[in-house]
């Protein structure tokens, strides 16, 4: 592993799975999904709590990485942007962020309403999210 | 490359240089720093607005991958739990998650308000924030 190697952590479970059909975000009719982790981080999950809010960082396996600039949403009708500009998936860097809220959890696997990614999307990190009510 | 290397884009430049100076969350009295990009990513830049909320994607360097539980916010006095549960640096892999607003953009520097990131951090991805006021 070089310095910037991730490591996959687990991966996704969900019945999307056909990018064309996923929603673009979270809130606009993703379904409840499983994070399924390998058993060897475990340890990492004692804490989290049925209710709580995560930010899940997944890596998005289809994206193309050479994309720079993109017509925001796929509608050619909208002005061509940076990639940095919107939420695309391709970019240099293709990291999905999602932030979630954990409907169940049993030993490796964490049920979580809100996740548009597709089945078999390989997750790179949770943490808690920062709300107004307060810190982790 | 392998499939799950990341790329750095640019680095954080702030006049914060020691990790145990930093503020624990960019709220908490971070100071204005700069985002420095490499010059082969500036089409992908086009689109970013002063006053713009952007999520920061770094690579936090000086953490331990080794770590999958902590004492929450290095206070030992706190039960310790999973990293997953946490905001801890320290994790499988340490990406950092920094919501800033745009106060500024030069070219290729852009000026941010609220990151908590040591000068010489490296960013990896940057994206719109999803604001309660509409979609990009």
């Amino acid at each position: 592993m070089n310095d910037y190697s991730l490591r996959p952590l687990g991966h996704v479970q969900s019945p999307l799975t056909e990018p064309s059909a996923a929603p673009r975000q979270g809130d606009e009719g993703a379904p409840d999904c499983w994070l399924v982790f390998d058993r060897d981080v475990r340890p990492a999950l004692d804490g989290l709590r049925q209710g709580d809010d995560i930010v899940v960082v997944t890596w998005l396996h289809r994206a193309d990485r050479s994309v720079l600039q993109v017509h925001p949403r796929g509608d050619a009708g909208r002005p061509i942007r940076g990639v940095f500009a919107t939420r695309s998936q391709h970019r240099p860097n293709p990291l999905g962020i999602h932030t979630v809220t954990i409907l169940d959890i049993d030993d490796l696997r964490v049920h979580v309403r809100g996740l548009e990614a597709v089945d078999g999307t390989p997750i790179v990190d949770i943490k808690s999210a920062l709300g107004p009510s307060g810190r982790r």
